[in-house]
This record gives C-alpha cells, sequence and structure tokens, in this order.
C-alpha cells in the first residue's frame, strides 16, 4: 500500500473546482489515478470550495447559545452556528461542546471551533459540507469524466475520541468505497467465524491519510491512498458506500 | 509513505521469538528494515509468544462475574478473566462487557472474547500482554541489534468506538515513536496557532498498518510502515513514547 499527497495545492476560495486542483497536483506530482485508489481529502477545503463560510456579523445568537457560550468560554455567535449544525448537544464544558452532529457525528464543537473561525479569516466560521456523502459523489463523477480511473473519494476530518488522547483522521464523507465492512458471519480461512466482524474500513484509511496531511495549513489537503486491499465479494464502485455508514445508531449507543 | 505485510508467518507459540520470526518474514519479503521505519504487530502473536494464554477449567469464576456472565450471555470463566484483566466495568450488555482494562484503555471485553477463546483451542483464552509499552521497547531493542535499524515498535489491537460502528486498529503499545503528538502551541507556517494541538499519530499509524493485516487468522500479524512523518523538534528513538500516553485521564472524562 501506497500513500502520497498531492503537492502545492493553493488556497481554495468558494466555487473553485476540486477536480480541476486536483488534476493540477496530480499533474505536479508526476501522478496518475489508478483505477481502485482512494482519494482522501481535507474536509476543509470541501467547505470552502462549497463556500460553507459564515460571517459572524450574520449570525444572532439565541438565549441557549448565550448560556452554553458562557459555559464553553466561546463567542456567542459560534455556539449559535454550532447549535444550528447540531441535532443534540451531548456535553458542554469549558472549551468544548460536545454534540451530534446533524450528520450524526458525535464530534466536538460541530467540527467548528475558535482557530478554525481564525483560520477562515477575521469574523467568518466554516462549517462542515451540506452532504459529504453526496460531495464525494460528485468528485467522483467528476474525476472518472476527467481521468478514467475508478477511484473512492472520501472527505475526512479530525476528531477525537471519548476514552483515548489525541485526534485522529476520520471518514465523514464516502464514496465508492465500503465506508463498514460488514464481515459478519463470513469465515476466515480455517472456515472459523470471524471475531472482528464489523471493521471501520474507511477510518482506517482516513486514519492512515491523515498522517500525510499534517496539521492545519500546511497545504497537503489531498492524499491519495493506492492498494487499499479489497475482499472478495464485496463491492467498490457506484453507490458502494456512505459514510453516514459509520454513524452508531442512537439506539446502540451505550454512553450518550 | 509505503506499507507492506510480512508474508508466511508461522502460528506463534509460547517463548517463540518475535524478532526471528520478524527477521525470517523480511527475509522471504525480500525487504530490509531501515532506520525510521514503524514494525506494527498485531496483539495476538505478542500474547502468543508471551504466554499469556489462560486454560479456562483452570478459572474459578466469582459470584460478580456468574451475575455479569448471565447479563452478557458468556462464559463465567472467561467473564472471571475480563474482571480479572480490568480496573472497572463501565457497561454490560448482551455480548459485550465495556471495561477500563488495567492498562488504562476502555475496551471492549479487556481484549478478550468468545471467538478469540474459540481460535486459541478448545478451552482457552488469550489475554493481553502483560506490560505492552515493554514489550514493544525489547522487540525495539532486539530488532535493533539484529538489524542494525533504529525502528518504531507497535503492537495494535482492534477496538469498537463509542459513536462509530466498526472496529479500527489502535495501539495497545508503543516504543521509538510519540504515540501522542502534542503540538500545543506550536505554530503553523503562517504563525498561527494550530486548531488540531494533540494527535494520535501511533493510532493513526496502527489503523493504517490494520488496513493490511487483514481480520482473524489471515497470516498478515506483521506490516512495517516506512515514511511516517516525523515533525521537527519531535523525538523519535529509545523512550520517545508509550501507548499509556494515549489514555485519557480520568479526571478528562466526561463519558464514564
Amino acid at each position: 500500500m501506497r500513500l502520497f499527497a498531492l503537492p502545492g495545492l493553493p488556497e481554495v476560495h468558494p466555487g473553485d473546482d476540486l477536480n480541476a486542483l486536483i488534476g493540477a497536483g496530480l499533474a505536479a506530482a508526476a501522478e496518475t489515478l489508478q483505477t481502485g485508489d482512494v482519494v482522501v481529502i481535507a474536509q476543509k477545503i470541501v467547505s470552502k470550495a462549497e463556500g460553507r463560510l459564515v460571517t459572524l456579523d450574520s449570525v444572532q445568537p439565541s438565549t441557549t447559545a448565550h448560556e452554553l457560550a458562557a459555559q464553553a468560554d466561546k463567542d456567542p455567535r459560534l455556539v449559535e452556528l454550532i447549535l444550528q449544525e447540531s441535532a443534540e448537544v451531548l456535553r458542554c464544558r469549558p472549551g468544548v461542546i460536545v454534540v451530534e452532529h446533524r450528520l450524526g457525528f458525535v464530534m466536538a464543537n460541530a467540527g467548528i471551533d475558535q482557530s478554525n473561525v481564525h483560520q477562515a479569516g477575521a469574523g467568518t466560521a466554516l462549517l462542515l459540507p451540506l452532504d459529504p456523502d453526496a460531495s464525494c459523489e460528485r468528485i467522483r463523477a467528476a474525476l472518472r469524466a476527467s481521468t478514467g480511473a475508478e477511484v473512492a473519494v472520501l472527505v475526512i476530518d479530525s476528531h477525537g475520541r471519548a476514552w483515548r488522547q489525541g485526534t485522529v483522521g476520520v471518514t465523514i464523507g464516502a464514496a465508492g468505497m465500503p465506508a463498514l465492512l460488514d464481515l459478519r458471519g463470513r469465515p476466515d480461512r480455517h472456515g472459523r467465524t470471524l471475531r472482528v466482524t464489523e471493521v471501520g474500513q474507511a477510518d482506517e484509511v482516513a486514519a492512515a491519510a491523515s498522517l500525510l496531511m499534517g496539521q492545519a495549513d500546511e497545504g497537503r489537503p489531498v492524499v491519495v491512498v493506492r492498494g487499499v486491499p479489497q475482499m472478495a465479494g464485496i463491492a467498490w464502485g457506484a453507490g458502494s458506500g456512505k459514510a453516514r455508514d459509520l454513524v452508531r445508531p442512537r439506539e446502540m449507543d451505550m454512553f450518550r
């Protein structure tokens, strides 16, 4: 398995064509996409290209936003955006509001935080893409049209974990590969039932790619992963996976 | 970044020399270790080599073990082992007992489950290594002596997550590389403070390697990861990291 980052991608602006930017990055790296590659893209540039910047001055915080902002020591306008992006607030502590995002993911600050605001320019905040699975499918179709390769596309973010220190790359949008590998009932090579039955395969690819992206604005927001093993009988390609499959259903949640 | 699995490792038995097995695997793959490589090893073969097999008939379940076994629908002897390996039981549901392992990791069934028992042979269970960080340091020293390369070593397992479906590879033992990358206060290339401040770097390497290991007894329990980016000012090498650094301290736990 081999991973490489695309060099020299420019700052992304609303309306930019990510397919063209990826094409230019591949050319700069003297690489071409191959069928079976996974193109892993940082959430931030997808959000920027899709115009998900919000001017904080345009935000009117609710009473709830003011209350949570005081508890979390955050800008009430930012907290209002967090609430608008969320289905439920799970925890509120100084510096962090853990929510169920409208996309289903349990995460800190709905993916919007103070330094993100800072990065995006004075007085603006950057929200997650409206529908990251759909973003991936669009980019996948565009890459297929421009390169002829049948690739998978992931949009990833960095998330904290409940009981482990440190963030890791996780998938918030997927197309063209199974996000969740359902191995239940499949025998191993000795004919015995597998111990591990469902694997967060797209999250493992996200974590791998994250190692090469580096942190913050280091300019390596696209990583190509070549040689991810494909299991017999598990389809890649059109309609084969969504990051939504990685969301644990509420009725299976032991820790909310 | 490049990853490759070592081919054709034999079944591991108590007392086996993992250094020698890895050497034979490298020779079979016509590869040599290089300084900066990360050698990622599945927990199962480390546990087997260290003789962490327990005969279930030797286990006398306590009253608590019988009660939890009824709730979890598990063998009371297995539950007794889970309790002996754990500092605290967080949740008990049919099929799963979520514990804080004595090593600090919050995980299902203390890393011992029914199919694991089955795999290890009728009537035996396989426990985690006594001290996986120490195991890594020993293997690292042996590989340095036998190959001359200054490598990092990780022992990994597959864990579920609280709010995401599917298991991912995570690090339970580390030596020679930072497990947790502490970037707090480090500026990015524009001189701004980084948004993401602590990265679970060893967990990202574990997830990447896990993609190549496959599931259960597929015989690829050792993966070499070459080209993990090393950040300026963050030490690799002797004494540079422990998987214990990835354990969230209890006072920072919002979800227990």
